[in-house]
Order: structure tokens, then sequence, then C-alpha cells
């Protein structure tokens, strides 16, 4: 059965996805800076051939994967109408995703075909359509919500998701989008079946029961 | 010099330190009934003379502290005025403490010595006139704000917290009191120095710079 899966989405200590003032140079917002440093760490133990916390992560992020689901503010940092339609994300001409990618959007743009496969569409459609979009385009394998807290957030409180894989980095942002905001009743629905630390974060994983 | 700690206190992966409907059979409130799981799993590890991560946490728990503060939920499940002076607290005829312990509240009552040299003394003064009389009390030695969460957020943002050991349950809550609401500016002068996982628990070290 296809999962939808929440994978290596990264909070910080007090729980925050995504600071203020999310801008081209800042795309997790201010105080974010080091949220990311365990891929760092990650891909340093993946390229010298060791195993570790987060390198598995990040090697299970692709695996079984058909097709990711994001917010527009994780495809950039622009807000409202589109002034021009040159940007294509953050991810250069090759984006780590390699299938369909559907932005949810209430400004519309003709679908983008990267290098690699991955395709970026836009939709304004409701969530639960655009899911079954994903579902479609993944044929039988999981879709990702890839991101930000809004869009997880929403499709948690839509009893969509099956599994969700955070990683806690050690730091503070005191303020910003709190990942686990109004999502009260759709958290009743899961248990932490994996909670693991390295010094660079901790992995943790929830599990629809 | 002496310091002042919050030790060994417990909140839900979701930032939750107290569900809704704390009362006599459920001190935490709703949802929480297996967030200090991580104690008996650490008393036992004790118990069989083995060390542990959550062990470690509760032999530094009493070491060079001189007094506790707490707030009035914590010390019991009355709201309100006294009905009578009856209640002594949670922790039966030997608390364990064994040092001058202040309850913050607005209903006063006569201190009550206990056995094993705790004392609970209860005030209405300011916070900060109640840690001056703590750390007096304490003759050097650290004072611990031993919660809930709504006492130590007004010491956090009192920035009057040198330390904070935090333990991070397994188990997700949904509602109830989030340590990290409001205390924003607080964090900044704090640095995460330590993160630590077993199976029982996550132990967070959190320092003032």
């Amino acid at each position: 059965m296809a999962r939808v899966r929440v994978h290596n989405f990264t909070i910080t200590l007090d729980g925050i996805a995504a600071g203020p003032g999310q801008r081209l140079d800042a795309p997790f917002g201010d105080g974010m800076d080091k949220v990311h440093d365990w891929m760092e760490v990650a891909q340093a133990d993946r390229a010298a051939g060791k195993s570790g916390l987060g390198a598995d992560r990040i090697d299970g992020y692709a695996e079984g994967v058909g097709a990711t689901i994001m917010g527009r503010n994780m495809f950039g940092p622009q807000r409202g109408a589109w002034e021009d339609e040159s940007w294509t994300g953050w991810w250069g001409d090759n984006p780590p995703y390699h299938h369909d990618t559907f932005v949810l959007t209430h400004h519309l743009r003709p679908s983008i075909p990267m290098e690699g496969g991955t395709t970026f569409h836009f939709t304004d459609e409701p969530i639960e359509a655009v899911l079954e979009r994903a579902l479609k385009a993944a044929g039988g394998r999981d879709v990702v919500i890839a991101g930000g807290a809004h869009t997880v957030q929403q499709y948690l409180r839509a009893g969509l998701i099956d599994e969700l894989n955070l990683v806690i980095a050690p730091i503070l942002a005191g303020s910003g989008e709190h990942l686990f905001d109004d999502v009260a009743n759709a958290l009743g629905a899961f248990q932490v079946t994996e909670m693991v630390s390295d010094p660079s974060a901790t992995f943790v994983r929830l599990e629809r029961q």
C-alpha cells in the first residue's frame, strides 16, 4: 500500500519549522541557519562510506517515493503573484526529487520539467485532490509531503498522513512557525515508534496507529 | 557560584508539560500518564546498579541543590482558596526535596515541616524575592525551579534561569501547557549543550551563554 509520508522534516528543539523573515538568502528565515547542519554531517558520513543516523535517514528519503507535494513557500521566497517565471526552485537545474512534484499555490504557472526527472506542477486544487493526483503519479509508490509546516499541518488535520519522520535540531529558534500548532486532534492518531540521537540531531518517527 | 536550574523537567515530543484536566488521579492531566515512564526505567537501572542516561539525570537532580521553588499547581491539584490544610503535597510524609521548598501561591498557609528535611513555605511575594529567599536558604548551593510550565516560564522571562535540563518523552499530548510558549526572547540567551537519547527519552541540556 502506498503511504503518505513526511520525511526528514526538521524542527528546532522548541518545535519551530521556519523562523520569521524567510527570503532568498535565508530560506528557513531568521535564526535557522544551523537547522540543517545534521544534513552536512550525514552527507559527509555517506561520502566517507560511514553509516550514521542522519545518513540512514537521507538514504531512506528517496526510497520508494514516487511523488512529492510542497507548499509554495517551500518552492521559493516569492509571495503573491509571480513577477516573472524565471524562478524554478531552490535546487538548481537538477532538483533532488526526480519525479512529479506538486506545488500548492493560488498563483498558477505552467508545469516546469527539470533535469533528472523532476517536474514541478502548480495547482490550486483542494489538498485531497492534489494528493489523489500525486498518488496516481507515484504509481503505487509513496508520496512525500515535503513542507513547509503549514502544508504538513493541512494534511495532518485532514488525516491524510501515515508517517512523519522528523528531525529535531539542537538549536532554539524562539519564534516562527510551530509544526505542532493546531494539530492536537490529528496527533492523537500517531505514536512515536522511534526516537534516537547523535550529536547532530534527534531523529523521531511517528506512525499512524 | 550558585546556579538556578530546571532539572528533569519533562515534556512531550510536542512540547507539552501538562495536559488539560489536572486532578488528584492525573497530576499531569489527560494524555500524560506515560510522560514519566523514563523515571521508572531510570530507577530500575539505578536499583540494578546499572548506569543509564535517566539514572544519571536522577542522580544529578539533588546534587548541589539547596532549595526548590514550585508553582502551587505542582504542589497539589486544588485551585483557589484551601478548603482545609490537610494536603501536604503529592510526595507522602518524606518528600524528595530535603530542603526549603517555596510554593508560589496567592493562597497562603503556615509553613509545613516534613520528614527528611523538606519544609514547604507558601509565598505570594514577587518571583525575584522568592528566588532571593531560596538562594539564601540554599546557602551557596543551587536552586531548582521545579515547575510547572507556568513557573518555569515566569523565571525564564525574568532572565533568572542559568540551566535547563529537559527530558523529552516519546509521546504526543496534542494539547495542554506548552513549555516554549511566550518565552521566545528568553530562549535567545540559551544554547543546547547536550542532546542524547535512549529508548526511554531524549535528554537535553540548555545553558545560558
